[in-house]
């Protein structure tokens, strides 16, 4: 089954604003393992709208359209739909009073123009839109021949083979995403099941299971040849996603029974785990620091933390963790020298001969945010992150990092050669890294791919 | 001229990533007046391809296509568009001896895959990618008639009205934009000049120029209501962009010569500003904490922060600022009652009686800071950002800020009915504004769509 995601709107095409429902559309449709093989933006213009629609009903078998459904005169999808496929537009009544009762709820007057939104093509299956005012609508045409380019409508269905179903839904993503979740994947999901059973030949449809592995430290090259044998699996495919300064590993497993699917992902799942180790660093939704704050949870333990370069960042992240007040005891973002030795008491004398981004001010940092807040974990931090700052002997780019715990402090540096917000962004995703490596017994490495600057580690 | 946007990867119809490129070309066209009337997005499949290169070949004068210029099997836009229309691969020489400068630059060995990145359609006018493996190129093809569905080439340029011209660029974001800006705008002024010189008949192409004002406190209704006036003059268009927690305003005008366009949008610009004050906050890039910084820059003042419930986020916001180490002398992120006292100074006997979430803690945590840090204004929060933590009186969402500064400490308290991100970000934004505020000596008020919850000012 093919699918084609069409979404509507001047603003799409002005780039007014970033399209992100193809891709939650198109999340879903992979889920039910249907093939999206085009996606579409077209203007609130009749004619382009008319010639999209006439090709999507030659060369796909579900459309989902986005877009177009409001009450203004630029929102055209059901009229156009309607002309397109040669339907009369009809009064759902049903609908209506659901508008109706919208407005109550909200308080406010309905407005004349809203009437329209509870007209449909006939033959139209109404899909309820319980948080916005427009419903939208699943219509099935007959499949067309041909899309001509210049858009007319030479007529519908002549030979065609079987039918095309268009789902309509609004443009504003939470109704959009409750109307595909509620309404259209059921139909979906039927509409694959009856075309199961009608297949006179050729293996059924197959059952699609994903998760989502995220990792940090390894470039994708290095995760490709790594994770080779697996990839070779025909059952299992693997997909890698880049989102600074993660690398997302998404094995999709395939299978004829939902049983099988599940089996298959759990094994490709623990099959990446043996091969990666503590490279991955969570599943699904976990961010580093919501890995770390639950690991802290877990163990009873408590963190604080003295920034410069990375300037608050490593806090921010953190209290951004629901819950975060039960592990995380404070920071000090320690930007200016003077900071340095007043709040987190480093000696005027180290900073002067050793500079602010050293290994004996990182540690001092580390040490005296551990005394002060009195946590069992913290983390300093102290670089150049750019773009001006930088000398001979300590380049834009270079970072400290240290972690004190009880035990001992860990020191090392590195040169991270991106830009001001990338080099903060890694400075403070390492240093949570080592939380968490050193609550698994693991050892405190920076990420592969940059170069290293140098490091020791030593008692503190 | 109409344009078209192709988007090119498997990685796009799965909805694994969200499609930013198409937005950001699109805005870079508007600059040109030039209309984008579809954008596409397609999988990484020969016939796929095809099918949409004929297909804008016969509706568009100009096609940006990005993405499918990597070295791996996958990436087949060169070659694609070659066979398409009718071209052979040709190595360019100074292409290839590019690609190798990159890799000896980062110190990383070429692979011989790479060598693909140096062949180009024959005739095509090869793009430099001077931060990126994979240069892109223009290719000037005659217009098709027709583009038919099922993608059989049925040999180009028959009757053909003019040339469509196609731009193959990168798909790695950074890459796209600088190739776009330095590459493809200039080509695209002087096609658009060379077409304007020819047009026989019709009216000449209109310069275009467009302004994007930065405000905050004031939803998109409100502003909506207060520039209706100037919304009405057809020789200006305004548009409304919500990048939460701002608004932004993005007024566009056409005109017959530059210098009347400049004109007039200096003019709208100075419009907006007058009716909407200090609601305007920046232009362009601007952003709160870039301007709050080079406010203070100028004044040559000095910040400290102290935050609760904001986490460090004050402090990231502004230390993500180049040069803020000229005025951001550092912060504390007292999340603990502990640090608090420890680390400000608070007596622990006014959290007992009056709660880390109230008026004279938050006043004392920003005097505290102010006086630690030595600065000339320090900011304060202290809030429930939930989900958990409220109470009766103190309810999730409930926030205290404070600017304490020479003269006195203000402070004032909102509730934010927001998710706990939102509810950091819209309290970060408002302590940020007040220090603008300020120094424009302006009322400090919060967002007018919020609702306030209390509030004092008095010398502190």
């Amino acid at each position: 089954m093919n699918a084609e995601i069409i979404t509507i709107g001047d603003e799409l095409l002005r780039g007014e604003i970033i399209d992100s429902n193809k891709a939650r559309l198109a999340q879903r449709l992979m889920l039910l393992d249907v093939d999206c093989r085009h996606q579409v933006s077209v203007l609130d213009d009749q004619d382009d709208m008319r010639d999209v629609f006439l090709r999507a009903a030659a060369r796909s078998d579900v459309v989902l359209v986005s877009g177009g459904l409001g009450p203004t005169r630029d929102d055209l999808t059901t009229e156009v739909l309607a002309e397109t496929f040669g339907r009369k537009l009809e009064l759902d009544p049903a609908s209506l009073a659901a508008i109706e009762g919208f407005f109550a709820r909200v308080g406010r007057e309905m407005a004349d123009v809203n009437r329209k939104q509870a007209f449909f093509p006939s033959g139209a299956d109404v899909l309820a839109n319980p948080i916005g005012t427009a419903p939208g609508f699943a219509l099935a045409v007959p499949r067309r021949v041909d899309g001509t380019v210049d858009g007319t409508v030479d007529g519908v269905g002549a030979g065609a083979a079987g039918e095309v179903v268009f789902f309509s839904m609004p443009g504003v993503p939470r109704e959009l995403d409750r109307m595909m979740d509620e309404q259209v994947m059921p139909r979906l999901a039927r509409l694959l099941e009856a075309r199961d059973r009608a297949a006179v030949s050729g293996a059924p449809r197959r059952v699609v299971r994903a998760a989502l592995l995220r990792t940090f430290g390894m470039g994708e090259s290095t995760l490709e040849a790594e994770l080779r044998d697996l990839a070779r699996d025909g059952e299992v495919e693997l997909g890698f996603r880049t989102a600074f300064p993660d690398n997302s590993l998404r094995p999709v497993a395939r299978a004829a029974t939902a049983e099988e699917a599940d089996r298959r992902i759990a094994e490709v799942v623990r099959a990446i785990r043996a091969q990666l180790g503590p490279v991955v660093f969570g599943e699904g939704e976990d961010s580093m620091e919501s890995v770390v704050g639950r690991m802290l949870r877990d163990a009873g333990r408590t963190l604080a933390t003295a920034e410069s370069c990375t300037g608050g960042l490593i806090a921010e992240r953190v209290t951004d963790v629901p819950g975060s007040s039960g592990w995380f005891l404070g920071g000090v973002v320690a930007y200016s020298n003077r900071a340095k030795s007043s709040l987190l008491g480093i000696e005027p004398a180290l900073i002067e001969r050793e500079g602010a981004v050293s290994e004996p001010v990182v540690r001092a940092m580390a040490e005296g945010a551990r005394a002060r807040f009195g946590s069992d974990f913290a983390l300093a931090t102290s670089g150049i992150s750019g773009p001006d700052g930088g000398t001979a002997t300590k380049p834009v780019g270079l970072v400290w990092i240290a972690l004190a715990t009880a035990r001992s402090t860990h020191a090392d540096s590195f040169v991270f050669a991106v830009d001001r917000s990338r080099h903060r962004m890694l400075t403070s995703q390492v240093a949570l890294d080592w939380i968490r490596r050193s609550l698994m017994g693991e050892p405190l490495v920076g990420p592969s791919l940059m170069r290293r600057a140098g490091g020791s580690s030593a008692p503190g």
